[in-house]
């Protein structure tokens, strides 16, 4: 095929994770964007569906998850075509998830690479500000459609945090990359792991570093082409999936993913590519990857405390209280506290400083090798 | 009647308070005495029970508690006619109990003051050595026979505790007022209320000083004469109270009982007395007042915690985790916390500072006051 008509957008919401860091409140069968953690009326994966159609159509709206969590979603009352929800045969990182995603675009949609642009999305993430979100992917989306280049949303630091990893930006855009909108793209200079804290105050005082969103926007042939020169062993997978998806071939799509490697997008591809763009996104956001996250995206009370559940609190200071299980059903007390997560549930208890809050998965290993049932 | 004739030893045990402090373990329906505190196998007041007699014969062994407890007592299984279990009509703290059971002894054994000796002992105590225990009774109960005298069990201090009152101590031992076995008796100087860390340091150097135990010996006759020189209004209320006892009339015991004081035995009667001896104890003694008793009475971890109820601990120091919700109903898990108390029940749980542990009543009266039905 030819290419270079009507661009189609689509979006691919990667929502494997089982999310142990939301323990004991995430198990295996409740996985962390099943739950109602950013906003209480809906569930995180609820939320990405909502900010994301508009401005992509719900038909081209695809969530990508195991095998384990497909029947979940699919029974999770979620704005979202049965059909939509696409199962990965086995857990291959972001890497195999997105070359998942792309072959499947390519059988579904029968359209050449060139015109299908992709806009990959998390189910994790906290975007409280929908409208500058949509523009910002608006812009992502223009840049991808006029560069031919991988483009990624970086958002804009706020503090020198030590747990998401850095962009570094050119100093001045590129020019017309952007959308009509006037939101500027900038040529990525390298991408950075996560910093240590004195690395990360001088990443802010720079102004040019911007946090990595997990956010990309591609056409299928930029990405294809990039994934060529970053990793032909891989690229060479995507025509076979393909080919195996038109014939139907469960036991051909299982061997041929099942050989990708087991990891991030980022690693793979991204930190690779000479051809990289970043929309600075300035929409509040946070990744709600444990429950120190919380502090950031539940309303605080005038001591710093974020609760659910009505907990009772006596002197205590910038803890997380989570009580979760139900009116009335446990009665949570702290006392003289400060910093502290402390989750319950009807048959689960977590309490551990909000700074280890990533160590949490230590407790749910301990557990998971004892055969606990609550993990 | 005349007196002098062979010593009668009772003992009462004080076993009214509801034990806030253990909440959500302790309830107002599951008293502290009755918990398993301090041995795994037996309440706090089966232990009280158990060490007390022998020396003293169980038929002389009183329990005294309030209408609330009293049928939780009845019905806890305990080796205790059910005679006496002594019920107050309402709470006037440590002085109406002891007042109470001493107009009980007076009424039931029909014996001349001078001839009945009552020990006084505590169900909230956890003395892992018995035998010297009772060793240190025997000197108790004799000296209290040999001398006319008030006499209180002192503890050696092992650490210069802020928590306990202090009492000290003459220099030389009061010739044969301790038993056969050479147990000394001293006279006290003064008592001491709960000092600072730096007055606790002083006392525990100088050696004069022991922790007030709560637990005293005195023939009625000589607890009568310091109660009239002490307070004569108070000790007044104690042949009215034997009376209205003999006629069995209920309303006068009440309307005489409820005019006692809201005040201990120690501001009523001991800091007022000049003749009070006190025994020194030496065997382990701890007052189980709070959840941070828990880590001298239970074993500890090689990193000083103490656990009950398998949680699971990764990188925790000197805490207590007590999981009470039963055999696998909750998992519990603590990550990188230290000198932490976190109590777990089927419908309760609290987390506090070791150093804290007293405030927990903080808590328990928000619960009351919200009308949680988990107090």
């Amino acid at each position: 095929m030819a290419g270079r008509g009507t661009p189609i957008r689509i979006a691919v919401i990667m929502a494997g994770g089982t999310g142990e860091r939301f323990w004991p409140l995430s198990r295996q069968n409740r996985p962390k964007q099943l739950l109602k953690l950013a906003d209480p009326n809906r569930s995180m994966l609820a939320e990405a569906l909502s900010r994301i159609s508009p401005p992509v159509s719900t038909d081209n709206v695809f969530v990508v998850t195991g095998k384990t969590l497909e029947p979940l979603i699919q029974r999770a009352g979620l704005r979202l075509a049965p059909q939509n929800v696409l199962t990965e045969p086995c857990k291959r990182n972001t890497t195999g998830c997105l070359i998942y995603a792309a072959a499947v675009a390519l059988v579904r949609l029968k359209a050449d690479p060139t015109d299908v642009v992709m806009g990959v999305l998390t189910a994790d993430h906290s975007i409280p500000e929908e409208d500058r979100f949509r523009e910002t992917v608006a812009a992502a989306f223009a840049a991808a459609e006029n560069s031919d280049c991988l483009v990624t949303i970086g958002m804009k630091p706020t503090r020198p945090e030590t747990g998401y990893g850095y962009i570094e930006i050119a100093e001045n855009p590129v020019p017309q990359a952007g959308s009509d909108a006037g939101v500027p793209a900038f040529k990525v200079m390298q991408f950075r792991e996560k910093p240590n804290l004195a690395t990360a105050m001088e990443f802010l005082e720079t102004n040019r570093f911007l946090w990595n969103s997990g956010m990309f926007f591609w056409r299928l042939s930029s990405f294809l082409k990039e994934l060529q020169r970053a990793n032909p062993e891989i690229a060479a997978r995507v025509p076979q999936l393909v080919e195996a998806m038109e014939k139907r071939d469960t036991a051909a799509i299982e061997n041929i993913f099942s050989e990708l490697p087991d990891k991030s997008i980022d690693f793979v591809l991204m930190e690779h590519s000479r051809n990289v763009l970043v929309v600075p996104g300035e929409f509040r956001w946070n990744d709600v990857g444990a429950w120190d996250a919380l502090d950031r995206t539940l309303p605080c009370d005038n001591r710093g405390n974020v609760t659910a559940g009505d907990p009772v609190l006596v002197d205590v200071q910038n803890c997380v209280v989570y009580n979760d299980a139900g009116a009335g059903a446990m009665a949570v007390a702290c006392v003289g506290v400060h910093d502290l997560i402390v989750v319950v549930t009807r048959d689960g208890v977590v309490v551990l400083p909000k700074n280890r809050s990533q160590d949490i998965r230590l407790a749910v290993a301990e557990l998971k090798k004892r055969g606990a049932p609550q993990v």
